[in-house]
């Protein structure tokens, strides 16, 4: 069968019928009583007391619980630019993952344009109805600007899941990594292969988190990303400025010899050798989906500790662990937006779910562990009220 | 109390706390198995089925059953232009009842600009993630434009219920009046008080269930539209090429001289001599809420049949009997737009609920008539097939 065949009796297309979303009235509608509380004459009340008080918005309506995902289907699983309609089911798939693990109340919104003004005017427009903003698999670098430029233009939480979804799940599981080899971050050498959403974002959130930048390589699918490269993007740039502090260049078998930690997160092939080449007692991170950038067997011949992106083998870094309780807390907090410390935050109460139990195979708790989402959530929120962008 | 004033102990305001709406996941997730078919690794393959046949969207989304109930705020009941926030509540209201009555999924949509040309950019980009677009609460004549241009534009049923929720549901009723009164539609004389969105739709709507256009007069504020005026708008002077063909001229009271229907969607008073000028065995719809544009006590010293638009007097000609089922219908027929055929077969359905037991007091069924629903999404859908914007 053709990855592209519709077998209405494979359970993923019988599942899949009609889709996975349903939106469910929470007041009873059955008289003429209820009628006239929910709807006309009643709720003419609640819209004047929310005209002459906006801020009564998140009390009387859904908002203090909605989030929107809003993709432009440009960069969908590692299917690429299928379109809006293509990534709906990702969508939807995102939206039952908030409320099972969260209870936040998700909407797909899959946009019918690609253009980053279009994007940013669309979402402007629509932010009124919703708590927050979660942009998912927008290309990059468009999705940089998206998210730079509706964090700025909203008075709510914008968050690109890809980027910093991603970034949380890696520093926490960096840190139960490092905890478990007796490691501190900031001593860690680490080469970051893939400089698109995620690995931008996991650079950022690893130093945020406490890994020290000038320890840090960046590769492209060009090589290493430093300061004798003149052919970056304003996003590149920035990592070349910030990171590789001793000039290293070459490609990722360069940027591997001697470092403690190999995070994969673009997709390309990295040699037995390369790996082979990294300091004992390393840390494979692999996350592409569905092949590794390593073989999670050939890496654990030569280090520590190995994660991936899949689900068939131990430690996976999947989003889920985070997102559901990011937005839940800056959701109770009424956060404004989300600060790097929220994530810091997010990424130590991952971590700490599991802090008991670490192993080489346990460094990360399973994606159904549902202490998860409400551990996150209470670190997000007390982290929104520290950063003063808390309004509860 | 103030009508802004927050009560909480007040049951509209208990009611709505939180809002009224959730987003329900309709597919297990509880194990690993559930989340790779629901989610990643089985999700990727109906992406692709959909990149490879778009028209799968239908199938394997929730699309099908889904419609986006879209405000800019400026109309909002009689509340006026309260803004996007303010209006969240009614357009929440209006998703439990088209989940309620007809098991349509509606997510509100409230949008941060007034500008026509922004409006339809937003949903014309939202448009993928949705079956159908109810536009709601936008005030004339930006409304017509809105809803034209989107109409064009979109592969998806597009209907701005102000309009033709309130003109099929006065279609339905006056079809019941007449039949009780033993006239046929094409012998009335109607008189339209407002040229609002209201107004326009329902005299469209009127002529395209058999009233004669030359018969119908319409008033707007400044009295008689007709081609002596030098003041109107496109569509008010469209109305003034098709209607009045007597040529009448000057105010409400003598445009109802000898007419056998009052329809009143303007909010304007109506004086009582002016229904007593009316045609002996008069009708009589005075839907503006919560003041009808004559007290239905009054109207009832001088015509045959009374309905107006409040739940506490018989007759009440209320949206809700049009819209959930409109939009089944359309969706279950997967149309591409909403005709006038279809709109006169939801009227028809509507009035033939109530066809065997009709009196003076029960033109109409109740708003809360479970068979309503069911009655015009039949009849909407085979309309579609008859008209060939069916697609399914």
């Amino acid at each position: 069968m053709s990855a592209s065949t519709v077998d209405p009796a494979d359970p993923v297309f019988r599942l899949h019928l009609g889709g996975k979303l349903a939106v469910a009235s929470t007041v009873p509608l059955t008289s003429r009583e209820d009628l006239s509380l929910a709807y006309t004459p009643g709720v003419a009340r609640v819209c004047e007391a929310i005209a002459a008080d906006p801020a009564l918005v998140d009390d009387y309506t859904w908002v203090s619980h909605t989030v929107a995902v809003v993709t432009d289907g440009s960069a969908v699983l590692g299917l690429g630019n299928i379109g809006p309609r293509a990534a709906l089911p990702v969508m939807e798939g995102k939206a039952v993952l908030f409320k099972q693990f969260a209870g936040v109340d998700a909407v797909p919104v899959c946009l019918d344009t690609q253009d980053v003004d279009e994007i940013v005017a669309t979402v402007r427009a629509l932010a009124p109805s919703f708590g927050g903003i979660n942009l998912e698999d927008i290309s990059a670098p468009r999705c940089f600007e998206v998210e730079r430029r509706l964090d700025e233009a909203l008075p709510i939480p914008v968050f690109h899941d890809d980027q910093h979804g991603t970034a949380i799940v890696v520093l926490a599981a960096l840190r139960n990594a490092a905890s478990l080899l007796n490691r501190k971050l900031g001593d860690l050498r680490v080469t970051v292969s893939g400089a698109g959403a995620a690995g931008v974002a996991v650079t950022h959130m690893l130093v945020a988190g406490g890994v020290d930048p000038e320890q840090v390589v960046v590769c492209d699918s060009r090589g290493v990303i430093g300061r004798h490269r003149d052919d970056l993007t304003e996003t590149k740039a920035h990592l070349a400025a910030t990171t590789n502090a001793q000039g290293r260049r070459g490609d990722v078998t360069e940027a591997l010899r001697g470092a403690d930690v190999l995070i994969g997160v673009s997709g390309g092939r990295i040699p037995e050798v390369a790996v082979a080449g990294m300091a004992p007692g390393g840390i494979v991170f692999a996350l592409a989906n569905p092949t590794p950038e390593v073989d999670p067997e050939v890496a654990a011949r030569h280090v520590a500790v190995v994660a991936t992106g899949r689900s068939d083998y131990p430690n996976q870094i999947n989003n889920v662990l985070a997102f559901p309780g990011v937005f839940r807390g800056a959701l109770d907090a009424r956060a404004t937006r989300i600060t790097d410390g929220m994530k810091v935050a997010a990424a130590d109460a991952i971590a700490g779910v599991v802090d008991g139990a670490l192993t080489p195979d346990a460094i990360v708790p399973s994606p159904l562990d549902p202490r998860v989402a409400p551990a996150v959530a209470e670190a997000v929120a007390r982290a929104a009220r520290h950063d003063g962008v808390a309004r509860a």
